[in-house]
């Protein structure tokens, strides 16, 4: 049994999906996807990133994402048989904490509140295996880190990296 | 520089006050602290402790705890000289996470949401000392685990004892 540190945003929920949706209700044009691959996070938008970033204050941005496909089904086998966390870096966001838990309780009802770490900097965290997005996250990790693939981190090297929750399953069930 | 990781609840906030206070409003009762000793927390009162622990769901409970004796002023100097990370258990209140951030703002305003974590279980965390004032928390830490004393862990033994905020001080400034 391995103790597995999962990231919410960009591993879980769809974050890029989330602003680009975002983005188009606001502006009135859909964003190509693809067109956001290897631009920083909130980059890449016709408008500037502190325009995009300020979505992430809204209400309502982080109670609505959309689920990534297979980590319903994925993150449960892995419950059954390691001891998963679920640590996000949600304290900058205090309108999401609440949103967070709520989402979390709709769409991976199986987890429990004593698997979950709202935090800061993810350096306190001990674990196994760290499932994340993002470069600063992963790169104080002293167990085996794991990129989950986004937009943002296409061209980062020098990580194992998964692209689908069914490759997360073959490495770690 | 060592990492600290440093409870909200009986730690920096008179958790037991509180309790104190909250049942002195409702029933007219002013419960002697002393008469607390030795007893686990939320027992001890003429009441169930189901009827005390009940107040942990009520708003504004964690958002007007008082501040415990001492503990700005050294957590500040903490911070200065260590890596401090404020991590408490408040998963399990979702009303509380909101109030909490509140709660630090007001009375600890130089810790920076980068050091704060709310979790379920604190065996994911990873630090040189913690400071907590529950077993459940500090039995399965791997640095040094500090007792802070509070009236429900006044008669445990097998851990280094802290009773006030100044011996803190003396141990880690």
């Amino acid at each position: 049994m391995a103790r597995i540190a999962i990231d919410m945003d960009g591993v879980m929920a769809d974050t890029t999906q989330q602003f680009i949706d975002y983005y188009a209700k606001k502006y009135g044009v859909e964003v190509n996807r693809e067109t956001l691959n290897g631009q920083p996070e909130a980059s890449g938008f016709p408008h500037d990133k502190e325009i995009i970033r300020s979505f992430l204050f809204e209400p309502g941005f982080f109670r609505t994402k959309v689920v990534i496909k297979d980590s319903q089904e994925i993150i449960k086998a892995l419950c059954e048989k390691h001891e998963v966390f679920i640590v996000s870096a949600a304290i900058e966001f205090p309108t999401s904490l609440n949103e967070k838990l709520e989402w979390l309780e709709e769409h991976y009802p199986f987890i429990s509140w004593q698997n979950i770490v709202f935090c800061g900097s993810k350096t306190i965290v001990q674990a196994d295996y760290m499932i994340d997005d993002h470069v600063k996250n992963l790169q104080h990790f002293k167990g085996e880190a794991i990129m989950f693939t986004a937009p943002h981190n296409i061209n980062v090297t020098g990580y194992k990296r998964v692209d689908t929750w069914q490759e997360v399953g073959a490495l770690l069930l």
